[in-house]
């Protein structure tokens, strides 16, 4: 009998964990008047945050916990926050004089746009990693590269007809901030003031902010810092289960260029995941590889700290993630070892070209990790894979994995010299002539070589060990087929060439 | 230990909602009838039914809730019916008159397909509702429209060669059963008898129904009623949790035209509805935000009763869907306001052609709702959004979810610019030469354009406030390709023009 | 109060099922060595298997249940192996003369790679009907075809640029194993033995084996067997749950080539399983139609022994899994009846060619099943659907399945004949050339009006019934789309012929 109620409680506490009851946390005085006007007019960020951590346990009670389990990494909390929730206040009336948006409001201070410069008030040493992130640099990485942003006007661009000749414009701000920058972020900017009218309070002046809203992994805010903590951890739970499963990750990477999740969901391990995880455990810190989970999700072998069932720890958190990672699959144009530094906008090819490649395949070394670096990554990463796999099935898997970059890169080599013969042979307009190498269709064949099916390709090989994704489903099946389709143009147009130019 | 026993039985409710012992509730004698060879025979029909609320609940019981719980909202529920479980007989033998498909049954008229015109006994303002939705017109807005019709016959029609030239030809009425009017509705109709061998009966008659079996949302019913309650509450067990969670919507929803579940899927909202949602309770009405669930499925933005945790109304409960929707994406070229009549085949657009929009892209407006009707349906959705996000913030959204609107449309002018062109030279045949727009592969393309690629764009602007479904998963990347295609293709043909017609 | 136990107490064992404690079940002591290193190293391993039902009860056990519910169909189990739970040594230490990667491992005859061969010896009938499962031959089938091993080259091979044309080169072994061989197996080869650096053992003696790691379903085993358990039912907890959910199916049947698990998700049946399978049992056997489940997985139309209510048995359980398939919808280049034989590597077709059509649609009829054998399948998968539907809706779904094959065999007919015109007139070089047909990109959009287009359509009819993958999903919109670009490929070469050829 004892036993039914034991495994009862552990029923409910599994299923509600996040139902304990909150009473003995105390909730600031500003925190309750935020309260007590928003659970009417914004019910669901109010039952949503009652369901965090941050509103049953305090600071103090967190800092105190010793060993792996310790989840906030500051030791030097502000005193005056220690003793209460994390509630509205906290967070949004934090460093005031900070942040551009901050406005007076019902007597208190409040800015709307809560940053990493916020949440390292408790999580410093999370924030530190994160700015050694690429996905930190996210906006300025896209934003401040002529060779992409000449990608994205062609991409995002207004395609208009002047004399039965099609020409790009440049995108609106409104476009630009729905497409690349939903996920890179925005440039935050406060333009001025509204009035509006409240239901409770009346007539009230908020901030107007430009790039509002955004939750982009690389946002730049409004004190300057980078990124937006709830690009994973989504407000106003911030649970860290919901960091762990594959959903978040999904958001940005679904293809086809980062089909990450596609790939994941078809591979045995998202198999397994899809079939048991409702079974294992996502709130444990530290994160038990066997007991709390049996495969791997994007966080556990990218991020989590991780560790066996002797509490051993296979791998250390990270929110730096590519000091797990050798290679950089996303091909620019082709893969290479990843980047030293966040911002990659200091990167120049042998062409002087901001690109980590040039567009013969030789990396831009200077500016990527070396062999050494390479090497302790690849450990780091594989410790997660060799606590389910014998070291032979580790081996054999990367092996295969290095094979695939080598392949899709000389395969990118080959749509490449196609495409500068098409330039050479002056049929599209390209970089010799000063133009796109973008914005004509051929060349928008050769960018899905690189940015589609070789990506895809590397990721299906990285994560899933093979399979569709590798063949049939924007794989080599795809990547064969463009390259034949670039030749047959080039073939056509050659034919036709004394006709055009008698 | 009360709380343990407490958490545990609400476990139990939880976990098992439906197995609440049944054996107070009174079947009727013809159910009774009907259950004791089905069960056998139809085992998965009967244990459907019997997890269902129709086999839990007699009408006259659900007839006395009060306040926003009511379900059943007819208040003149026949007598007979009322005193119940809503078992099989009461929807098989209800109104056997009005059937072309009654036939006698071991000693009862039964009919085989239950329509809304039966369904409206108990839940007549949904069914109401419902004859003004968009959807249960769908079998006549494509059957009844002679340029959709024409785009239908080139998608499904059978593609023959004769003298080196391919035509294409009707499909037959199995495929299109299949194809276009699984999701429309097929029109039913009966064609005779046939006689059957059955194990329990022997020989018994039955009727022939052609365009059986189907469950479209606009089925032509054979009681002369419109579209399948089935379609969304699907039998027998008509769950609401099923209704509202979005797999339902993703059986028509899915794309790449409409790629409305792959979009939420990926969205920020999906993300947390995949996380989260089996703690969220999907039974209860009305639906509370932020208690029941915390993130919008489908049904909580488009149809369901919604109300904030103090039980005020949010939004009510619409079977009708559009009178919260002011702009119907969907391209026909172009997206345009909602049409005010469900039966579209009424509209003609400037130039007689029966399309919301003319090929310039304007707007058969007085078909089509005005700003007033369209500022009253924003502020009915936006209700939803604001009781989780602040008002710029969905202010923000809106505004970029029209500029996507305006960029979308002027993209496809660009190429229906281009596709006018190709006309007018001779390079494919069209309109003016009386031949199919739709026949020929640049005429496919120029489709891709609008039907595809500005529907995606436009879905993941709506639906995920932009991602990779705005820019490479069919969105913008794939749009400008194709615009940049379709000028390709005719400058192609424009330099062997002279050749061709010397 | 008791009811409140009752339910905890089903609560628990519904939750924890494989957490029952197994303090009983006896480890051989084989076994026990493994674990004492294996559960520090390998923790993701051992605890899977703890959760397994092989650690939770002896073969002895399980071969005295009495009935369906008998797991191990073997009724000579050798004895030394009755007593003990089905542990690492169980398994990995079987029949070591049989496989060649036996070695010795401190103290032990271990090998890598379990298979088949070691799974029959408890599971004799399942590891028989497999040898008649077309998976079981899926490394042979294509790689020992010529015609297929054509087709894998031109999507696998290296493709690289001389003197202005593309030629295709052989992929290496690593880039096959990861490709078409990942789902279809590799051939595993012992090629040595190499020492490494263990943690705990100090030096130990390894053998190496070309091809591994590999799961794929007709993996040549080290022991001659063919296939791999694991492929399906996912080691180390070999769970009867993940055989039976679509996750399993989706690793490789998730297209664009076979887009079951697409069409699935999309489906009525996808969507019920979806929404309600959290509250379904995946474990037991028999498994019961309407209790158990109510809507079809994958296994339980192709593979489960499924019962009704009453305990009849509906479908007997098969992993030959096509003794339920009248119909091979994968078109090579047309649908065709299933292959009397696994090894389809026999098939000559009236051309003399490996292919169970000729290329005008002609079945090789000698070695497909004839009519009564297909009536006999359809009966047998008929009976699943019969458990939920009635007569006349699974007759016309069936009418419509088989009408779509005709269909879409015709269309691929039509793209053929283009593509024999383009051969024929010397645009594309083909078999009479004695080149490939498969290297040019004609050829390609060709390939994809059979392999993509055609299949798809016909799983959408099969399992679907109908919706977007019979339609714009790479359904009928593109596959007449394909054949007009086809069409229009060949009329700007003929266009352009005597200007080639003056």
């Amino acid at each position: 009998m004892n036993k039914i109620l034991f495994w009862s409680a552990a029923v409910s506490l599994l299923l509600f964990p996040d139902c304990v009851p909150a009473a003995e946390v105390k909730v600031s005085d500003a925190t309750q008047a935020c309260i007590e006007c928003h659970t009417v007019i914004h019910p669901g960020i109010i039952q949503d945050w009652q369901k965090s951590r941050h509103s049953q346990v305090t600071p103090r009670e967190a800092m105190a916990v010793k060993g792996l389990g310790l989840k906030v990494s500051s030791t030097d909390v502000p005193e005056e926050l220690q003793g209460f929730a994390v509630g509205c206040a906290e967070c949004h009336t934090l460093r005031p004089k900070d942040h551009a948006d901050t406005f007076e409001h019902n007597g208190y201070e409040i800015h709307i746009v809560v940053s990493p410069g916020d949440c390292r008030a408790c999580h410093a040493q999370e924030a530190q990693q994160y700015t050694r992130n690429l996905m930190s640099h996210a906006y300025k990485n896209l934003a401040g590269n002529k060779v992409y942003q000449d990608l994205e006007q062609t991409i995002l661009g207004g395609i208009q007809r002047r004399d039965g000749k099609v020409t790009i414009q440049p995108a609106n701000a409104a476009t630009k901030a729905e497409a690349c920058y939903y996920c890179h972020g925005t440039r935050l900017k406060v333009t001025g003031t509204e009035t509006r009218n409240t239901s409770l309070a009346g007539k009230l002046q908020f901030p107007k902010i430009d790039g509002w809203p955004n939750q982009g992994v690389g946002r730049v805010n409004l004190d300057g810092t980078l990124g937006s903590c709830a690009a994973c951890h989504t407000r106003h739970r911030f649970s860290i289960e919901m960091a762990r499963k594959p959903y978040t990750c999904k958001e940005c990477h679904v293809g086809p260029d980062v089909p990450v999740n596609k790939v994941y969901e078809a591979s045995k391990h998202g198999n397994i995941f899809s079939t048991h995880n409702t079974d294992w455990e996502f709130r444990t810190v530290p994160w038990t590889i066997g007991s709390d989970f049996t495969a791997p999700t994007c966080a556990a072998c990218h991020v989590s700290l991780v560790v066996n069932t002797e509490g051993e720890v296979v791998a250390r958190r990270s929110h730096q993630m590519n000091d797990r990672l050798p290679w950089r699959m996303f091909g620019l144009v082709y893969a290479h070892p990843h980047p030293i530094e966040p911002d990659i906008t200091i990167i120049r090819n042998k062409n002087g070209q901001p690109l980590p490649t040039d567009l013969e395949g030789g990396f831009a070394s200077k500016y990527l990790v070396g062999k050494a670096e390479m090497d302790k990554r690849r450990q780091t990463l594989q410790a997660v894979c060799l606590s389910c796999h014998g070291t032979a099935w580790v081996n054999g898997q990367w092996a295969r994995f290095e094979n695939t970059i080598r392949e899709t890169n000389a395969k990118t080599l080959t749509a490449t010299q196609i495409m500068t013969d098409i330039w050479a042979a002056g049929l599209a307009l390209g970089p010799a002539q000063n133009a796109s190498p973008f914005d004509e269709v051929v060349e928008r064949r050769w960018a899905d070589t690189w940015l589609i099916y070789a990506n895809t390709i590397r990721f299906a090989s990285a994560m899933g060990g093979g399979g569709d994704y590798g063949v049939f489903a924007d794989g080599r099946y795809e990547l064969n087929k463009a390259i034949m389709e670039m030749q047959d143009w080039l073939e056509l147009r050659r034919q036709l060439l004394p006709a055009k130019k008698p």
